[in-house]
């Protein structure tokens, strides 16, 4: 048996709360990790050092191995050190996460169910995919929207314009995407990880909750979903192998009367995972610590059903928040912002109690986020 | 009700993998530590601040509350910084654990039963002593000792002048210790938290095996236990208040016939409780912290049965290691050295698998520790 050299410092691209948990699960292996970001504040200083966008060549000393954290981390900045350094998962990966047509297209290529869309280029080709599509539809940039920004509803053929008023300039970058609606009854998502020799594993489908866009509720395992996992498996297997992904991945997923309906992936750990740092025997951030430093995944079975709730703009009072037994709660270490994630609690009480326990955990925020 | 405020930074006394564990469970919480520590390049070091001792001036004035997670820390530390700050757990406490005369004529006077002992000032005192006490018997330093340091097994008349040349001298700083030796099956261990309102819990009762004088595996809980729960839970309460402690304390027990004997108490987190990181609710590590920090305490239930192996000296492939499920590997970042504590793993199946688990484990380790 080959044993594939353990590395000794990762560089991750992006120094958010999911650096900071990648920083956390990777020291315990001996691993340290180190950061690009231009926020030397950001919550991954905490757990490494932090080289911003003027000393990126230090950055690229440090390490063999490199990662990201960040999504949207530019694909120039990937190509570059694709070419002297190992970066997991490859700048060919980013290239499709990081645009919502790349992906749906290799969707439908693999044989994976999406809402019917369209390119739009100009507004003639907005009529035209308004036309085909049906309304109400969604009118998406293509690249660089996250938590519902770059997004708007169509729901009658006046708000065209005001559509394309909003979004068209974007087509300057690249093409817009149109996206039919679909009847879902909830949305889920699955975290699989795979390893440099080309093992996969699944956690389980959980449920989230948006509001405005934002993620703020995840429900793991997801209730009344083992009918869904063997297809939710298939879907993101087909997607890891033939993108020969090293390190977790994430796909988003829409439970329809006709079965799963993929949204888009995110090539990285998932705010829909942090429920794995105590609920799951391995985490989302450990596992991809360990494919991307070239050792044995760990187990994603899960210990316990836990309730994962963020904390969006204002943090709890700790003292109301940790007497609550069951709660862990996790601080960022970011300024209060409206909207922004600052922290997030996962709440396992190993019994009937869980609901209960969760509702009082939410009774604490003093952003309810409408859960 | 009355919030206790919760502190934004503990100051705390050493900086070993203890610090950096605390500050890992503090930082979650929202709280940053520091740490008063003479070797830059800690394990804490990768978790907060540090500073040498001639930089206290500033350590003192970073914060509002300290702790310490060096249990010999100066005594003449602990009374500066108590005269202007909160200093968790007290100098008291300090003054007692760090003096083995001290702790076991506290035990006796709480009604805790210890071996037979007696105090040594002089050679001639050393005669008497077993004479009274019996051979064999243990003589050791009342302080500064730990991991089998400052020990000496007396077995014969002979040995008497070899152990008081071996030890006699630190006679010059405090009395030495002779203890009587007892016959019991195995050690064990309870570690218990009180919170500022004085609030109390208890992890399981776990077992301890040693090798050399240094703790080389713990089995939470112990098998076997509970039957002498409620005896160690007793113990360490009345320890607890008569000390009006705060935070975590262990108490090390020996099991016999005829009960729980008292060994002694660290007035700290503890190596035998590593397995709460994983395998209770709430780590002993972030209960500390809640105790030190005013927060209320979490819970200290068993999620599953560990077992806690040491690694000591050298590291094990962690290749071989990770491939094992249900391996949880803490590396601290220190140097390989003959008898150095340098990582832990914990273990978790939770199944009748647990044993093979283990014994797969241990053979990952360059050094068995006789397991």
């Amino acid at each position: 048996m080959t044993t594939l050299a353990p590395v000794r410092t990762i560089g991750i691209f992006g120094g958010g709360q999911l650096g900071l948990m990648l920083g956390n699960a990777a020291r315990p292996l001996g691993i340290m990790t180190v950061f690009l970001e231009d926020s030397p504040n950001c919550p991954a200083s905490l757990t490494g050092q932090v080289f911003t966008s003027t000393q990126s060549d230090r950055f690229e000393s440090m390490c063999d191995t490199f990662t990201l954290e960040f999504e949207n981390t530019p694909l120039e900045h990937a190509n570059h050190i694709e070419k002297n350094h190992k970066l997991f998962p490859s700048s060919h990966a980013l290239l499709i996460a990081q645009d919502r047509l790349n992906e749906k297209n290799l969707f439908n290529e693999l044989g994976i169910t999406t809402v019917p869309f369209l390119s739009v280029n100009d507004l003639d080709g907005l009529r035209h995919a308004c036309q085909q599509l049906g309304l109400p539809l969604v009118l998406k940039t293509s690249r660089g929207g996250y938590d519902g920004k770059g997004q708007f509803v169509i729901r009658t053929i006046d708000d065209i314009i005001t559509a394309w008023d909003e979004l068209g300039e974007a087509t300057k970058i690249a093409p817009l995407i149109a996206e039919g609606f679909i009847d879902f009854s909830r949305e889920v998502s699955i975290i699989a990880v795979r390893s440099q020799t080309g093992e996969i594993r699944y956690y389980p489908l959980v449920e989230n909750t948006h509001s405005n866009g934002i993620l703020v509720k995840t429900v793991a395992p997801a209730p009344n979903s083992d009918h869904l996992t063997w297809q939710a498996q298939q879907n993101i297997k087909k997607l890891l192998e033939h993108l020969d992904y090293v390190g977790v991945m994430t796909l988003e997923l829409f439970v329809t009367d006709a079965g799963l309906i993929a949204n888009e992936i995110a090539p990285r750990v998932h705010n829909s995972g942090h429920w794995t740092i105590e609920g799951a025997v391995c985490s989302q951030f450990e596992n991809h610590i360990r494919a991307v430093a070239g050792l044995p995944l760990g187990s994603t079975d899960i210990t316990q059903p836990s309730v994962m709730i963020n904390i969006i703009g204002q943090f709890p009072d700790p003292s109301q928040l940790l007497a609550i037994s069951g709660v862990h709660f996790h601080h960022y270490h970011k300024e209060e912002r409206a909207g922004r994630k600052i922290g997030h609690i996962t709440i396992m009480t190993g019994d009937e109690l869980l609901n209960d326990t969760v509702n009082q955990a939410i009774e604490c925020l003093p952003n309810r986020l409408g859960l």
